[in-house]
């Protein structure tokens, strides 16, 4: 079964050489088993001290898509898509968010809670090691690596996917009632299905640097 | 072939379950093979405007492995690695870059210079409105896509990693002379194999929350 399902899927690869950022979408519908694949990779997705902390907020309201395109440019893939997902990152991270952490470390992990004492001061050390502005900036780069992920994680479902950067976070925060949960939004990422027909770019080479100038060997 | 190779693969989510962040490394030397494709999945990872806006250095060197050890709290995968990725953001993106960069894009697609005027002028104006913070910033977001995406890859070669942020970026700088070639490095990504004799995390369950608390439905 699981030979039978690799032999019909690319590499990663070959997954991540056909994706692109798609411009247009033909409105279909992400099979659900895809949808929860996506999910899953994102939530198995690295972060610093396993914190996760962030949430995704899977929109396929169509009317509340409408709302949030007025404040993205209105860019034709957020109607057009199945769904959409926008990573939000906690602005504070309380200490009962780590309390609830250890604590669910130890569940997971069958170990007492003062075995995670040390884990627990240096995750705290952390935090108050850092002003406001910089633990907002902190969770926020951990959704770029769950983002990646999750490009990834499409790409080998074979589904299309935008991600997008360019819309007013403030308005999107006030749509979606992040603030009161603490959180704040950093990037929408669109899923759903090509329009190769609309879109030039589905054809288009893919651009990326020389190796040679992308790495550097050693110094 | 292709599917003689998927057929030893295990799938991505499974590779995702597969790893962690690896506390203690063997030593063990990654296949140039293994190395070249997780290198090329980064190069192909998504960026803001395609412009993939850093450089990653590539580290082999016991030497400079040594180096860099005693400005990362001498976290022991560092030496016991096989490569160390430092991932380094542009600190500013000149105009020089911008023109590089639509250059290559016309290149690679054929296009003349002209159709990508307005390209062109929509990155200056991204540029333009952000502060020298602000740019060094979202360029800093930007590796931490491709660190997603490089952690993926390594995980479907199952090949070991640690990602890190937990060292002085000013001295790392200074050892790789990142600062004259407008670059700052932001993470570090060691790359090998897991010493499970030594490392309580390869066998401990992985922590993750649960989907019903990561994720919220519309809003």
């Amino acid at each position: 079964m699981r030979n039978q399902q690799q032999g019909q899927r690319m590499s990663l690869l070959e997954s991540l050489q056909w994706r692109y950022a798609t411009k247009r979408m033909n409105g279909n519908i992400i099979p659900r088993a895809k949808l929860d694949n996506i999910l899953e990779a994102i939530n198995l997705s690295a972060s610093s001290l396993g914190l996760q902390p962030y949430s995704v907020i899977v929109i396929d309201d169509p009317a509340l898509k409408a709302e949030i395109s007025k404040g993205a440019c209105q860019q034709p893939q957020i109607l057009e898509s199945s769904h959409l997902l926008v990573f939000a990152a906690w602005t504070k991270v309380s200490a009962q968010k780590v309390d609830d952490y250890i604590q669910h470390v130890a569940e997971v992990r069958g170990a007492p809670i003062d075995a995670l004492a040390g884990f627990k001061q240096m995750i705290l050390g952390t935090i108050s090691s850092r002003t406001d502005a910089q633990i907002a900036e902190w969770t926020a780069r951990q959704t770029y690596i769950a983002l990646g992920t999750g490009l990834a994680a499409a790409a080998v479902e074979q589904v299309d996917a935008t991600p997008m950067e360019g819309f007013n976070p403030q308005a999107l925060d006030q749509i979606l009632n992040l603030g009161p949960k603490d959180l704040h939004s950093t990037l929408i990422l669109a899923l759903g299905y090509r329009d190769a027909a609309n879109d030039q770019l589905a054809v288009a080479p893919k651009v990326r640097r020389e190796s040679s100038k992308l790495f550097i060997r050693n110094r």
